[in-house]
């Protein structure tokens, strides 16, 4: 995105003044609306203007044959693409004879508004028409956090300064034409107008399309229904029309100056596999009655508690500089909202704000989202790891089809079957298996929730770890090598004994074996015995992690360090990503990152390293990291700090923070990027906070960088909250109600009382060595910078 | 296929009597007829039953867009797929109102025979109509090697012991429905029906069709002509109609027994681009009246004078084993026939005899095929280094795209342009520049043509020494090092110095050098200039060799050695092909092998290995080679036969020599093998012969299995003719015409004089350790066995 940051600062929203139609697909993925179960990007109410129309329903996707140039085997054969369902925020305004439209007339006023804590979605228009008709629009649309399949629409027309006739009409619209789903044309055809309609409907005021999706066979109910009141004396005229794509309901009034018009709109979405269109019908028809019995003020009351709730325990305060406050609780609210009523479904790596990588979840939704969740919403966490759970069956199959034992998760799927076209970067990067591994056990420590490790914990980290056991190795040495994968890092791929992985994969076997132990009557019921988790540690402490002792550095695979080093000076600026200019086999075979994936291991496997060992890491892998990845800025915020460049780390904070409002990798269009959102908050918690969580307990080491005097945050301990109050001299540490909890700040054990807070001073910042040097034209723009605009 | 060798055995012709319509497709492969430019598959002249109607000409085939599940930089757009042309081989025949169809009736007699010498294929069918009409129908077809255009048919009917009418429907059709032709069903749709016609004419008794191929836009211009006799009184009633797809002459006729109808259907086939309508559709129909006026006798004549002229030089006599006399001519018959007149054209995979590969050439036509070319054909193997030599703007334009210098010839083409899609096994299997470079060095050696050097194998030595400049690099010691390859061996990928690959880059780069050094005038037209070359030399002494010192064997690659081995026990007989199996990974990352790569090594820069090495090497890498490939057996059986295991070496011979004809792999169907048809006169040559080309001149070493008590063969040196007749106990040199020529018989060096036999004895065989094994279930089926059906 070019230009200065167009949205009002504000701690608790997000407005826009004025309009763009340049810039419309990447404001309605900032606005998009959502509670994990429905998505609505923020389009216009009236339809046109259009960036790229989206109503989206977690779960459900048209599927199409793969294509390949030359078939190989355990490819898979379907793909899956999200696909826009029935819209139902079309409200198209005219005033006479004239349609209001944004680029016609004179808009004396357009502003737009995200709240954070109504969770409601503001727009306030002042248009005169071409023909000089003045109107004040106001319309606010919220998707329920309370009632699941509900998305709700108020809608205000007043005339200004001249009578006029207002009509609204009011639609549902199914098999919208979308500029560029899919850059591959037949699956483009695939997903254009997906929808056979089986079933369309009037009932009282309430309108019903039922569709099934043409290949998939999903069922998909949509309703509407209105209530319509005006402040002037003329009654509104109100009549509904049906037919197969297409419900919509005309509202028309006589509106002297200073009347106004009301229209709530309700909308229900309903889907579900093996239920029948009567079926489908009746649950759209019947949340669409509730809603409108709750009516708009009751609505909007329960969407304001829920986020009161969530807020209480999710917020970040941040001082220092307010836009960063406000992209803190942009990132919390956006991830709040694709997760909130999943509910047994996966979060997509854009939520529901977009079609972007198909509407797919990624690794990144576990290594990063997750821990966000864990400490902000941790029932939320527990439905998507629930989720991961229930697709057991597809991984296992997925595993014994690659002639693996245990599960092989999907590296990307929408509804647990591996959709992935390019099997270097997919299939083989395990490593995901053990990030979901990891995201159980770090949940379950955080929340104290034995139920779930009883219920799906278990069973997901023992197949992992039987994943682990087949596709790894004992050499003649007794020492465990995992060959042939590939790590987080997208520009090598096929490796042998990539750390990242080796070390997560020994987190999953300890923790597997951890797990047994403490339910060995669950563990029998899924055939595991002393003796398999007796192999499970045994072969944790063999795993192989390659150490290149010449140098002093941990390779990020074997051999890495020995590699060709990139030719970083003979690269322009305008060949970033590498991947659009280079083939993946010169990527591969030389030393360039990507993403972080040894940093990353630094990460989340810290303790394998020593400091020394990563401080040494850290500055060797910065220079050669080009960050083509969304994900790696905040992975690198997070080491910086740790290592004590504390400056470094807030100039990548900074990054984190704006790739989707600055739109960095020119793609938020198709969506925002939950992972680096959530990177926003592991930045500042994990990094400036030093927060890590292992087997050994919850450790601190907070710091602040210069920028700012202020971060506090809570995060979950066994249940209880833990909060954090960070300032540059001491951080002070209060626990929620419930049992005494013991938490290291630096080397210090601290026993923590419940509410009692506990202040503690920052130990002066070792000396550091120089700050780290990025790739010609690859450091981050700086914290400064970056906030400037 | 299962069953006996179902062939007739006779030294010069290989017959079939009877009719299984269950082997229609395999039998037209082995029938086929083919001059390099036309291809004729051996289909019934009738038309049905048929397998897959096959008329291919050379470098026409259709695109279409590459599909790919997931896109990336350099991945080729679009594909080629050779398609199916306007068939001119049907003739129909009707006996009264009954169609002659081997299917119905009464089959007396069905005899097919390929004559090698005659270049012929001859069919006697005696069979009785269902209404009781007798008749005998000979065909007799060939596609010219002296007129380039041009396929002929003498159709014969004769009634047999009652008056019948016969009429016969002589046809060219265009756009035939081809069964699967594609297993992607997007290319289907492409290549089916993929001509669009532009004219249909008759001119006389001539017609023509001319269409353009629907996305490739080539023009093609096909016109029949016939003569028509009688034996009988009867004058037969002759008449031709024309529409786009279709063009028949009626010949009808009454006869009484013992008359004949004979009918000669010559057909032109021409298509090039940049040339009109009007253009394609005169030369087709000079062709065919060139033809004419030859008349059948005339063809037949020249066919026959044309291969007089290859055999004398060509041909390999094998005593010992009629089949494998009879495998060998027909193997050389195909090779010349694919090769003939190809003319600045592709020669596929397949040759001309099916659509197996998609029409596509590959890097083994260079390193099998041509080598044979060379010695029994050397004008062909000229055309065929002058076409890729007129492709390298092409591979420029590929190389600079991949980010590289000189030159990157493509994976798999028909026109020159890369149409692979799988890039780990096509775009880095670098190595095929190298085999290009050194089959241009041979044909120099062999032939002595120094305009072919300075005019094409100049440039081409050139701009594949750049290629390998740019792709590799010097380390620290100055070792230079081709990292991120993929060798020969299909079941390694992406690996660091291949051995194959580097000693043929370092031959590649010496012949560069010495090539330049001849030539530098030509030299400084292609900007080679003295530094450039001296780098050449340099870095090709630079070049890395791995070894593992403590297992004193030459890994296929860095690090091969050191991988986990295959679970060959694990390993079910019917899990072969493993690539139909197991996935890509787990095939890359451990210790099994598709084919001869270190062992290919081992023969073609086998300078670069001492007597032991090779030794050890063959029975490491006999252990783990699984054969996959019909390209591997007659390597093994090069190597076998040089480290004195003349046994197994026979045992892979009669492999190779069984490929197609007992269709070893199930997928002769869709075309003859064209390498491992040349892989048995390599087996012989090169295995037995013990023949070995470099810049140090030919050597032999030529012994015989217990099974084989002759191998006589004729080879090429510096243009003249050098003849070995091979016995047990010695050989027999004999020099044609020209200058005395030095070769080495042994160890020993032999001063040859022209026209003056030379006899040595064969030394006696050192002892050999025991014979090598294979994976379980991979053992070759034995020397015996494979001729004993």
């Amino acid at each position: 995105m070019s230009g200065s940051y167009p949205f009002t600062v504000d701690p608790w929203s997000i407005g826009l003044s004025g309009i763009d139609t340049s810039q419309l697909m990447h404001r309605e993925s900032v606005f998009a609306l959502s509670n994990g179960h429905i998505g609505w990007r923020g389009n216009l109410d009236e339809g046109d203007p259009r960036g790229i129309p989206g109503t989206y329903l977690n779960g459900v996707f048209e599927e199409y044959p793969m294509p390949y140039a030359e078939d190989g085997y355990g490819y898979p054969e379907d793909g899956q693409h999200v696909i826009n369902v029935s819209n139902g925020q079309i409200l198209r305004l005219l005033l006479d004879d004239e349609p209001f439209d944004v680029r016609r007339g004179t808009l004396a006023r357009h502003d737009q508004r995200l709240d954070f804590r109504a969770g409601t979605l503001h727009r306030h228009v002042e248009w005169t028409s071409p023909a000089g008709r003045a109107v004040r629009v106001r319309s606010t649309r919220l998707v329920s956090l309370s009632h699941r399949s509900v998305a709700a629409v108020r809608y205000e027309v007043e005339a200004m300064d001249a009578p006029v006739t207002a009509t609204v009409q009011s639609e549902l619209v199914a098999n919208e034409a979308i500029p560029d789903a899919h850059p591959e044309a037949r699956v483009q055809r695939t997903v254009d107008a997906p929808l056979d309609g089986v079933e369309h409907v009037v009932l009282g005021s309430a309108a019903t399309l039922v569709h099934r999706t043409r290949t998939s066979g999903q069922g998909i109910a949509v309703t509407m229904d209105h209530r319509v009141a005006t402040s002037g004396s003329t009654d509104p005229d109100v009549g509904t029309e049906v037919s197969a794509d297409l419900a919509r309901t005309t509202i028309s009034v006589r509106l002297e100056p200073g009347e106004r018009l009301e229209i709530v709109k309700f909308i229900g979405h309903e889907w579900a596999d093996g239920v029948s269109v009567a079926g489908l019908r009746d649950r759209a028809e019947g949340a669409v009655a509730d809603a409108v019995r709750d009516g708009w003020n009751g609505l909007a009351e329960q969407q304001r508690a829920r986020l009161d709730e969530y807020w209480a325990c999710a917020d970040v305060r941040v001082d220092g500089e307010p836009k960063l406050q406000q992209a803190v609780r942009f990132a919390l609210f956006h991830i709040f909202q694709a997760a909130a009523r999943a509910e047994l479904r996966s979060v997509p790596g854009k939520g529901l704000t977009g079609a972007g990588y198909d509407g797919h979840t990624f690794w990144d939704f576990e290594a990063f989202v997750l821990p966000v969740l864990t400490s902000t919403a941790p029932h939320a966490a527990e439905q998507a790891l629930r989720w991961r759970h229930s697709t057991l069956d597809h991984a296992r199959r997925r595993a014994r089809l690659l002639g693996l034992a245990g599960a092989a998760f999907p590296w990307r799927t929408i509804d647990g079957r591996e959709s992935s076209g390019y099997w270097p970067a997919s299939t083989i990067a395990f490593h995901l298996n053990a990030d979901i591994a990891f995201a159980a056990l770090h949940y379950v420590r955080a929340t104290g929730d034995r139920a779930f490790e009883r219920d799906a914990g278990l069973e997901i980290l023992v197949e992992t770890a039987r994943l682990w056991m087949s596709l790894g190795h004992h050499d003649a040495d007794g020492r465990f090598h995992i060959d042939g994968v590939t790590g987080p890092d997208e520009y090598s791929a096929m490796v042998d004994d990539n750390v990242y992985t080796n070390l997560m994969a020994r987190l999953n076997l300890d923790g597997a074996a951890a797990t047994a132990r403490r339910h060995p009557d669950v563990a029998d019921t899924l055939g595991v015995g002393p003796d398999e988790i007796d192999q499970w540690a045994a072969t944790a402490s063999a795993m192989t992690v390659p150490f290149d002792a010449a140098r002093q550095i941990h390779p990020q695979f074997a051999g890495f360090t020995d590699k060709q080093h990139w030719d970083f000076d003979g690269t322009s600026p305008d060949q970033y990503p590498l991947q659009e200019h280079f083939p993946y086999f010169d990527l591969y075979r030389k030393q360039v990152v990507k993403q972080a994936d040894l940093v990353l291991a630094l990460y989340l496997a810290g303790d394998a390293f020593t400091a020394t060992e990563k401080e040494r890491a850290f500055a060797y892998y910065e220079a050669l990291t080009v960050r083509d990845s969304s994900l790696s800025a905040a992975v690198q915020a997070v080491i910086a700090a740790e290592v004590g460049h504390l400056e470094l780390a807030a100039d990548y904070l900074a990054e984190t923070a704006t790739i989707d409002l600055h739109d960095l990798h020119e793609n938020t269009d198709a969506g925002l990027h939950l992972a680096s959102l959530a990177g926003i908050w592991l930045a500042l918690t994990a990094g400036f906070g030093g927060m890590r969580d292992s087997e050994n307990g919850l450790r601190f080491a907070p710091r602040l960088p210069s920028q700012l005097t202020r971060i506090a945050f809570g995060v979950r301990i066994g249940g209880q909250t833990l909060h954090l109050d960070i300032t540059p001299a001491a951080t002070v540490y209060l626990l929620s109600d419930g049992p005494t909890r013991s938490i290291r700040h630096f080397d210090e054990t601290l026993v923590l009382s419940p509410g009692h807070p506990t202040t503690v001073p920052t130990p002066p910042l070792p000396a550091v060595g120089p700050r780290p040097t990025q790739p010609p034209s690859r450091a981050p723009r700086g914290f400064t910078a970056a906030f400037a605009d």
